[in-house]
C-alpha cells in the first residue's frame, strides 16, 4: 500500500478546525497522517497523570474519513515538571554550557531519570494504542541528533562512555594499545582516569575521539532498541521507525536500523543545490533495509528556526516533483510536513501545505493533484522496489575518521561519496549505499570512496568480491588506517595493495588552490589532461597498470591511477580526486549499462522493479522542458498514452512507464 | 538657553590642571559640563563612607566660571568593594559565561544588593547636591545595556522574570495561551517551572523570547525610575536624563523616557555611512518627548575598548558641522564628549577635544569657533523646536520580533525603517518617529514600515488616522503577528486588510539574490519598471487599486502596491521593499509639500519653529561645495548677511536663515 | 661541536625497531637526538613508582652508534592519574571554560599540586640520569604557552596575580597610579579586591592587562627557573634550554633565556609566506644568548592536531635549503622533528623524516645528504658566530601593548618589526633583535620600530647610542606610553622628542584602505611619491630636517620624515609606515654596507665570524637559478671549488666560502 499523507499537530488547533482539515485532507487522498512527536506534555501534564482523550478524538474522527495514524513517541521533548525535578537531565556541550529547554532536542540519553521517564510515557502509550483503530505504526522520538545534540559531555555520558569502553575493550591496557595512548602521555591504568573529550588545548587523540563519536551514535541506537523493544512487545500489529535525516553525518543509521521495521527521512529538498543530493539522500535511506518512507516531505517555506529565516516557496511543480522523486527512488509513502504552519513557537515561518490562514492555495491543489495520481499509480508500485546493480560503501567509522582529519583543505567524505555517487547515477544508474560489512555478491561494480578505516574482514570481504569477478573502484587515502584510527604501517594503500597491484609513495595535500596536471594514457579517457587539487597521490605500479600518469616533471613516471586485474575481476585506483564530467566518463568502463544512456543534465532515471515488471521513472529536476530518447515505445502510467522513443518531459515534469 | 560644553572627569587630572582646564573653556564660551558618572569609587571608597569634596571644588570653580553642572549618578561601575561581599550582582550571559568587573555596565539590575547599594550611593549624592550651586541636573547612570548588557541571565533575573510574567499574565493557563506553548510542548504549569530563554539547542519560543526582551528593557526602565523617582525628590529643582543611544535596540526608550525630564543622547557620527543616520538618530530622540540635548558630541577620534583600535580623526570643519547638524535636527544642549583624552583606563585612544598632552589644536579652536556661534545664535534658538507634519512608527516590539525572526536573510528593520526615514529627510521634512501608541492626530503623513506587531488597539488607531483624511504608507510584513509574537490566523495584513483593500495571497522571501521586477502603472512613476528582491509579496485587490504588478509570468496578475482610499484618507501598500531614488519618487506624492524642493544630495534642510517666527537650517554633509534654491531672500544669522534665492553652501558649511 | 639528529620517541616503538632506526641515524651521520618529553606516565605511571628502563636501554643503543641524548623533562602532560586527585591543576580560561585532558598544556603553572608533582618527577630524572653516559643535556617542558595556554584565569592564578602586584607595586595606591584606576572607577583598596582580567562587557584596562601579561609570562618563566636550578644542582655537567617558537609572542624569552644555558626553537618554515620570516625567527632565537639550536627542524608535512589537517610536503631540496639556512643565521645544532610520523595521536599527519610504514624515501635521503655535508664543514663551523652591526628592539611589553591596542586595522608589531628586518636583511646584514635594556654600544645602526612604551632609563640609553655617533631609526607611534601602558602626556615621541627634533601634531589612523601620498625632498629617494596608509602621524619639526612631507593640500607643510643630527649621530623618524622596496632604499642611507651589494630577491647572505676566519653563506630561498657578484674568488666548502666574482647558485642551493 502507498500511503500519502501529512504531519498533523490537533493539539495546536481547535476541534472545529480539526474537522475543516478533515476534509480537505480527503480531497487530497490522504490515508496517513503522523501525529505526537512533541506532546509529551499534553500526554502527561503531571507526573503520572495521563490525558489522552484529546488525540485519541482526532483518531478516531481522521480513522472514520479512511485516514490512519502514526504515533510518535513524544521523548523529544520532557514537560516543563521534569526540569524542576531533574535538572541533571539536560545537556552539556564539550565546553560545560549546558543545553537549557525551551526548544528540543536538550535531554541527554545517558541520563537515568530521562530514560526512565521516557520508558515511562512510551509504555503508557503504547498500552493506550496498542489496540486502537487506525493506529498503524510508531516513529520513535524525532529526528535523533539534530541541531548538533548527538554528543553531550555531562557526567552521566562520561559514565556510560567508561562503561562503554569497558566493554569494547576489557582492559585498560587494551585501550592504550587501541588509542595509541603512548602518543602525548595518555595512558590509563584504571577506567576511571578515561576522560570525555572535552574542550581542550590542541586536538584530541584519534582514537578516543572515535570510540566517542561511536559511544554517542550507540546512545542513541540504545534509546532507540528501548522503545523498539517495548512498543513491539506491546503492540504487536504495529511497525515501528526513526525519521531519519538523510546525510545526517553523527549516528551511524546502519545500526540504528537494526531498531527498525524500516526507516524514514525527512525531505527538505533544495538545500545542497543539486537535486541528486535528495536522491542521494533516498538511497542512503532505502540502503538501511530495502525499503522506507519519507516521513516529512517538504511541502512549504522552511523556516529556520534558530536563524528565524523563511526559506524560499517551492516553485509551482515543485512539490509534486519531490513526491515523484521520492517515489521513483524507492519510497512507499510520503508524508508531507506540515499540514499547516503553526501559528506560535519556534517554526512560525516553517510553512505547511495551508498557510496559518487555513486558505487552500496553489500548494494546496498541487498536493491534491499528486494525490489522485498516487491514486492511480497504487497499483502499479506495489510490490516493486529500485533494485541496483551498483553499490557505493558510505562508512560512518571512515566519515567520522575523516571529517575530525581531513586531511587537505577542502576535502570533506560526505562531498566525496556524493561526487561519486552522482558520476554513477548520471549514468542512469541507482546505487544502494552500504555499510563496510555489507554483503557485496549480487552486485556489479563497488564503489568505496576513500575508504581509509580498513581491517582484515574488509579487505577480505572487498578481495572477495573482486576475485569473483566485480569491479571495485577506490580512490585516495582508501586503507590508510585501522579500525581504532591509527594509521597503519604499511604503505598505502594498506591491506588493499595487493589486490590495488599498486602502492602509495607520496602523498601531497594541496592547500593553497596549488593544482596539478594528469595526462591519461589508457582506457576511454586517453590523451586527455586534467587538473587534480586538494590532495594528490604519486602511485608506484606493482601488479597494476597506469591509466594516467603525473606530467610534471618532478613526479615524472608516477601514476596518477591504476588498473588492475585481480581474480576475475578488476580494481581501479584513483590517486586523485576526479568530478563532474571528467568522473562521469572514466567511471562509465566500470559500471554496468544502463535502460537509457546519454540523459542529459537534470533529468533523473530510475527503475523499480517487482514480480509484476518493470517501471521506468523519469523526472525533471529542472524548470526547463527536457527530451531523452527511450529504448522503444511505452505506456506511460499517469496519463495512458504511448510515449517514445523520443520523449519530451516539461518543466518539473514526471513521466512514469511500463517498461 | 541653549547648553555647550563637555564631559570633563576632574578625578583624571590635579586641581592645577583643571584651573587652566577651566580658562580654556570659558574661552570656548562653556555653560555646562557632565560629571561623575564613573566616580563611585570615589565617592565611596569603603562602604558607608562618603567622599565629595574633590568633586565639590570642581563644580564651584566651574560655577564661579559660568559653568553649570550636569551631575551623574556613578552606578554603572560599583567599586571593588562590593564584589568581594556580593559576587551575585554580576550578569551572566545565556551560556552561563560570567561577566566579570574590569570594564563597565557587568552589573544586573535585578541583583538586590546592586539596587540597594545603588539607591544607598544616589541618596547620599542627592542629598549632598541638591542645593548647591552650579548644579543644574542629573544623568542616570550611563548608557543603559552598552556592550550588549541589557539582557542578563543570572538567577536574580530568572526570579524576576517569573514575577514580570506573572504580573503580565496573571495565570500559568494564560501565559501557555500567548506564547503558544503546545508548540514544542512547552506547557506550564507552575511559575516556577518558567525558564529564562538561555543557550538551547534550537530558536526560543517566540512568545517567550518577545517577553524576556521586554523584561529585560523594563528592568532597565525599573532601574532609571527608582533613581528618577529618587531625585526628583530630593532635588525638586533639578532635571533628571539619561543618556540614550540613538538607534541602540535594546531597550525601549518610550518607556524609559517616562522616568526623565528629555532624554539626551550619544552622538559619534560616521558610524554607519551615511551623515542622515544622524539625523535619523536625532529625530528618534527628539520623539520621546519633544525636546532633547546631545549629552556626547563627538569631538575627536573614537577609541574602541574591545578592539583596541582608535577611531579616525573628525575632518577639519566636521565638529562644527554635527553640532550644527544636531541643533537643526531640535538639541537644545550639545556637551562634547571628551574634554580632554584620558591618560589610562581602556579609552585612551578615545580622543576628546584636547589631546593627551592639554595642547589645544585645531579641535579645540573649532569647538571654541562653534561655541561662539551658539552664543550669538541663542536668542534667535530660544523657543524654537522641530514640529514635524510626518511621523514614522518605529516600534520596540515589532524591532525585538523581527531582530529574532527576520524572515529574509539580510531583512533588517531598523535599516528599513532608516530607509523610509531617509526617502521623507531627503524631501526636506522632518519626521517624528513615535511609537504604536503614540497619538497621530495633527501628521499629515504616517508611515508605517514593517509593522508586524499589531493588536486591535493599533489598527483602530491606524484606521482613525485614515478615516480623518490621513495617509498612511505600510510595506511589507505588516499585521503578520500578535502581540505576543504569534502569527495571525487571518490573511497578511491582518487586522490591516480592510483599510488595506487587499490581502496577500503569498510571501516569496529570496535568499540567494534573487530578485523580481515590477512596473508601475499608475502614479508618477507610471511605466517605470524596477528590480525587487529580499522578500516580495503578492497582492491581491479587492477595494485597492494595483499601482505596481509583477511582471514575471508566472504572478502575472498580482499587485506589488496598492493603494485604498478609505475613509477620507488614502492609506498605499507596498508589497516589495523599495529603497533609495525609487522610494524617494514613489513617497512623493503621500507626503506635505516642504519649504525647499529638490534638495540636492549631502544637503539637509530643517525647521525649527517657535512663537518668534521660523529658523531653517541647511547643512552641507559633505566636503563638497552645494547650491540649492530658497524660496526668495533671507537673513542669514550667522553671518548678519541676506541670502537667497540662489544659495551656494561651502563643504561642511551650515546656513540658518530667518523664514 | 656541530650537533645533527632527530626528536626520537622508543616509547612508540618495538625495540627491534629502535635497532633499525639507530642503523638509519648512522648513515645519515646523525650526533643527537632528543626524547622524552611526553613521557611522565611512562616514567611515573603510579605516583612514586619510577621506571626508567625503557629509555635506559634506547640512551645506551644510541651512545654505542656515537648518538647523544639531549632528555627533556616530562612536565608538559602529567599521567592521568594526577586529574582524578587534583583536579584544580587544569587551566581555565577567560570565560571559565576548563582546559581538560587528552591534548597538552593543559596544567596551570601555578596550581600548587602541578608544581610539586612537577618538581617530583624533574628530580627523579635528574637523579636518574645526571651521570648516564649519552645524556648530554635537557630540555626543560616542552613549547611554553602553545595552543594559548600562557595565560590562565584560574583561582591559583588570580592569588599568584595579587602576589605578583603586591611585589611590582608595594601598595594599593601605587598600583592605582599606575594603572590609572580612576578611569571606570577601578580603585583598589585591599589587595584581596584585584581580579584578574576575565571576560567583561568592555575591554580591560590597559595597565591591569598588560600586567597580567607580564604575570602570566613571569609565571612560565619561574616554572622554567624551578627546573633550571634543579637539573643545574643536580646534572652539573649537562646544559638546560628550552625550546622557544620563534615568534610566539606570549612569553618574553628574553628573560626566560636567563634560565638556560642557550635558547634552542621550533623551527617550521613556509607557515608566513616569506623565507625570510624563519631567518627572523633564527635572529631573534640567536639574540637571546648569542648562541642557539634549531631542536625541531621540520623534515616532513606539518599536521594540524586541531584541524586535522596534513600540512605540504617539504619540495625537493628544501630540507637541506632549510638547515643550511639555521647555520647560515647561527644554529649549532639542528635537531629535524621528528624520525618518524606517529602511527596514533593528534599529530598522526606530522609526518617525520620517515614515513608510517618506515621506508626511507626522499625525505631521508636529502637528510642523509645534509648530513654528511655538516660532518664536511664542522671543523669551520667551530667557534664561528654571527655578529652583527644593526640592532632591532623587539620590544615583548610594547608587543603586548599593541596587540592589545594596535590603534589602526590591520597594524601588527611583530608584522612592522619583520618588514623593518626585511628591508635590513635584504641588503645583506644580519641583525641582532635585542630587548629594550640590551647594551647598544658596539652596533653601528639600531632601529626601534614603532617602540611605544618608553620610560626615562629607555630614552637615556638611545640618546646616549646616537650622542656616540650611533644612527637611530624610530617609526610611528614611538614614545607614546609610559611603561605601566599609560599614555604620557607630552606631545609624541614623548621623551624621544627631543633626539628626534620633532613632534607629532596629528596621529591619523585610516581604517578604510585609505590613503595618503608622501614625496621625498631630500636623500636617495627624492622627488619620489609613494603612498601610505594605516596610520599616519603629521610631524612638526623642531631642529630636525622634513626629508619627506604630506602632499595633501590640508596637510601642507606637515613633515612625513624626517633626520635629525643629535650628539655625534643621527635620529630618522617616520611618520609613516614604509614597507617593501622603497622601505629598503629609505634604510640604504642609514645602514653599514654589507659583503655583497644588490642581491636579487630570493637570495639570502650571512656571514660567521670567528677566530679562524670568516664563512659567507649564500642560500637560495627560491626554486629557480640566481646569480650574485661576490668581491672576488673563494673557496667554496661544501664542493672544495673556487667560485667567484660570478656565482650562480640553483634552486633551493646552498654556497659556503671562506672569506
Amino acid at each position: 500500500m502507498f500511503y500519502y499523507g501529512a504531519c498533523y499537530y490537533p493539539e495546536h488547533w481547535t476541534a472545529a478546525q480539526v474537522e475543516k482539515d478533515i476534509a480537505l485532507m480527503q480531497k487530497a487522498r490522504f490515508n496517513v497522517v503522523r501525529m505526537g512527536e512533541f506532546a509529551w506534555t499534553k500526554f502527561e501534564p503531571e507526573q503520572g497523570r495521563y490525558r489522552f482523550e484529546w488525540l485519541d478524538s482526532a483518531i478516531k474522527a481522521l480513522h472514520e474519513a479512511g485516514i490512519s495514524t502514526v504515533l510518535c513517541t513524544p521523548t523529544c521533548i520532557p514537560p516543563q515538571w521534569v526540569y524542576a525535578k531533574h535538572a541533571d537531565v539536560l545537556q552539556e556541550k564539550a565546553d560545560g554550557t549546558v543545553q537549557h529547554p525551551g526548544s528540543r532536542c536538550h535531554c541527554c540519553k545517558n541520563a537515568p531519570a530521562y530514560q526512565m521517564l521516557s520508558e515511562g510515557i512510551v509504555r503508557e502509550m503504547a498500552k493506550h494504542y496498542a489496540k486502537m483503530e487506525g493506529v498503524i505504526g510508531w516513529q520513535v522520538d524525532n529526528e535523533f541528533g539534530c541541531h548538533g545534540t548527538t554528543r553531550c559531555f555531562c557526567d552521566h555520558c562520561k559514565k556510560a562512555f567508561r562503561e562503554w569502553v569497558r566493554e569494547r575493550y576489557g582492559s585498560t591496557d587494551a585501550v592504550n594499545e587501541a588509542w595509541g595512548t603512548s602518543f602525548w602521555g595518555f595512558d590509563f591504568h584504571q577506567w576511571y582516569e578515561i576522560p570525555l573529550p572535552r574542550t581542550m588545548p590542541a586536538g584530541p587523540n584519534p582514537g578516543h575521539w572515535l570510540d566517542f563519536l561511536r559511544f554517542s551514535s550507540d546512545s542513541q541506537v540504545g534509546f532507540q532498541k528501548i522503545q523498539y523493544d517495548l512498543l513491539k512487545d506491546l503492540c504487536p500489529g504495529h511497525f515501528v521507525t526513526h525519521n531519519c535525516m538523510g546525510c545526517f553525518p553523527d549516528i551511524d543509521y546502519y545500526r540504528l536500523s537494526d531498531y527498525m521495521d524500516f526507516p524514514v527521512w525527512d525531505n527538505y529538498p533544495n538545500q545542497a543545490g543539486d537535486p541528486l543530493y535528495e536522491s542521494y539522500a533516498h538511497e542512503i535511506t532505502r540502503s538501511f533495509k530495502g525499503h522506507y518512507w519519507v516521513m516529512e516531505e517538504r511541502s512549504g517555506t522552511t523556516g529556520d528556526a534558530s536563524a528565524g529565516l523563511m526559506g524560499e516557496q517551492p516553485e509551482p511543480g515543485e512539490i509534486r516533483r519531490w513526491a515523484w522523486q521520492s517515489s521513483a527512488n524507492g519510497a512507499d509513502g510520503i508524508v508531507y510536513f506540515r499540514w499547516r504552519a503553526c501559528l506560535t513557537g519556534a517554526e512560525q515561518y516553517w510553512h505547511g501545505i495551508l498557510d496559518h490562514d487555513s486558505k487552500p492555495r496553489r500548494r494546496y491543489r498541487e498536493v491534491r493533484q499528486t494525490g489522485k495520481e498516487f491514486a492511480r499509480l497504487a497499483a502499479a508500485l506495489e510490490g516493486t522496489q529500485v533494485v541496483p546493480k551498483v553499490a557505493l560503501i558510505r562508512s560512518f567509522d571512515t566519515l567520522w575518521s575523516l571529517e575530525r582529519q581531513p586531511g587537505a583543505v577542502g576535502f570533506s567524505y560526505d562531498r566525496h561519496c556524493f561526487e561519486m555517487y552522482r558520476a554513477v547515477k548520471r549514468q542512469g544508474l541507482s546505487c544502494d549505499m552500504v555499510s563496510m560489512d555489507a554483503r557485496l555478491d549480487g552486485y556489479v561494480t563497488v564503489l568505496a570512496p576513500s575508504l581509509s578505516l580498513v581491517d582484515e574482514t574488509v579487505a577480505a570481504s572487498l578481495a572477495a568480491f573482486v576475485r569473483q569477478g566485480g569491479t571495485l573502484v577506490l580512490t585516495p587515502q582508501s586503507g590508510a588506517r585501522t579500525m581504532s584510527n591509527a594509521m597503519w604501517d604499511l604503505p598505502r594503500p594498506g591491506l588493499l595493495a595487493e589486490m590495488v597491484g599498486a602502492t602509495v609513495e607520496e602523498v601531497r595535500p594541496y592547500h593553497q588552490g596549488q593544482t596539478n596536471e594528469i595526462s591519461f594514457a589508457r582506457g576511454s579517457l586517453i590523451a586527455q589532461v586534467c587538473a587534480v587539487g586538494t590532495w594528490v597521490e604519486l602511485l608506484e605500479c606493482d601488479t597494476a597498470e597506469a591509466l594516467a600518469e603525473y606530467r610534471d616533471e618532478a613526479f615524472k613516471g608516477k601514476a596518477a591511477i591504476t588498473r588492475n586485474e585481480f581474480g576475475e575481476g578488476v580494481v581501479y585506483y584513483l590517486g586523485v580526486y576526479l568530478s563532474g564530467h571528467i568522473l562521469e566518463s572514466f567511471l562509465r568502463d566500470a559500471l554496468p549499462r544502463p535502460f537509457v544512456e546519454g540523459i542529459s543534465e537534470g533529468l533523473e532515471i530510475t527503475e523499480r522493479t517487482g514480480e509484476n515488471g518493470r517501471l521506468v521513472f523519469v523526472v525533471n529536476n529542472t524548470a526547463e522542458r527536457k527530451s531523452v530518447t527511450l529504448p522503444g515505445e511505452f505506456e506511460e502510467l499517469l496519463t495512458g498514452e504511448t510515449v517514445g522513443p523520443n520523449l519530451k518531459v516539461s518543466g518539473n515534469g514526471v513521466v512514469v512507464v511500463r517498461a
